[in-house]
């Protein structure tokens, strides 16, 4: 039985397939804790102790086989598989992720943009062309889409997401600045820009009061 | 003396800030932890622990005073004050956020876009003129510079945070998906939208296996 791991670790765990990308890009064959410790500022055993959650991967005095490493990872983080997105919002937010080419690199591919703006119906941003969300039910039927995408103002982001997960969408990236209300089964990954400025601003607070 | 606050409650408390205002929106004056707890979907003894950090705010038997709590979470989160952003990068991502208003209702104001597009040079996003990068070092010798906003490729993300940091700016905004190398003394928040997305593939593959 697999063990469940903490949202703490899935956090992390990103950021060490990231770094393990650049060695790759760099030639690196194998790398020791301590010396991936100090490319990544984060004490060599907390990383023996995350990755021995799925696993271990390290061989004492031998270091870890980057190569290897970073496909497991892959595995394990579920990008070894395309997932096909739709993006609910074809405004700016919404056009700056169909740009990101970097995403489709990792499998995640933007099939489709819908918006309500008539103005932007028939553009294409990268190729991929902005529906009518009246043509959205009939796109989901026919295509398979694994993740909703929701680059829309927070007013109708719940019912939206509700439809779309009653068509069979069970994964909702999240930037409206509220938090859905979704069955159990729907995975949400929230980014709530709001949120991040103000954790900013509490750290320039806090700075500023240190250097008083 | 102050005690130090873990950037895990922090994390938490922007959403407290977010309930509390739609409470104020919905004309609530006053809120028991278990109806707040109840809204927010976290525990009730979450919340009192949470807010114990800052000092409590409650009134056993009476609950909390809304606006007195938001009130209070706001100058912890330091949005009493005007906060002015710059963003460098003024494609899709950078012009998405020069159009978000409601960042500006919470005191976080952008006053300048800034790119390297000879394209882009002169056009304004809601009233934001996008000037280029030559002229940014007299811009923030002139403006009150709070943040800058990286939303730029993450090749020159480095350099252009440390020459930032070098004009005096202490708190960056980072987009770019890279960790940046800075002084210990600068604020640094990260969106790092790819981490997010495999977050979600990792919980997508975590949910279907459950299904199995």
């Amino acid at each position: 039985m697999e063990k469940e791991i903490s949202q703490a670790v899935i956090r992390r765990i990103p950021r060490y397939y990231r770094y393990l990308g650049e060695l790759i890009d760099d030639g690196v064959e194998r790398i020791s804790s301590n010396e991936l410790s100090a490319r990544m500022r984060v004490t060599a055993s907390q990383i023996r102790q995350d990755l021995n959650n799925f696993g271990g991967f390290g061989q004492q005095g031998y270091g870890y086989n980057v190569k290897y490493l970073y496909d497991e990872i892959g595995n394990i983080l579920g990008i070894n598989q395309q997932h096909n997105i739709i993006v609910i919002g074809a405004g700016n937010l919404g056009q700056a992720l169909a740009n990101y080419v970097k995403f489709e690199k990792r499998g995640f591919v933007i099939i489709g943009l819908f918006d309500v703006n008539p103005a932007l119906n028939g553009i294409s941003v990268r190729g991929i062309k902005v529906r009518m969300m009246n043509e959205l039910e009939a796109f989901v039927k026919k295509e398979r889409v694994d993740i909703a995408a929701l680059t829309m103002p927070k007013e109708k982001a719940d019912e939206t997401a509700n439809m779309l997960v009653s068509l069979g969408i069970n994964a909702i990236w999240n930037f409206a600045h509220l938090d859905l209300e979704l069955p159990e089964h729907v995975v949400v990954e929230n980014v709530h820009l709001s949120d991040s400025l103000m954790q900013l601003s509490y750290n320039i607070a806090k700075q500023r009061k240190r250097k008083e």
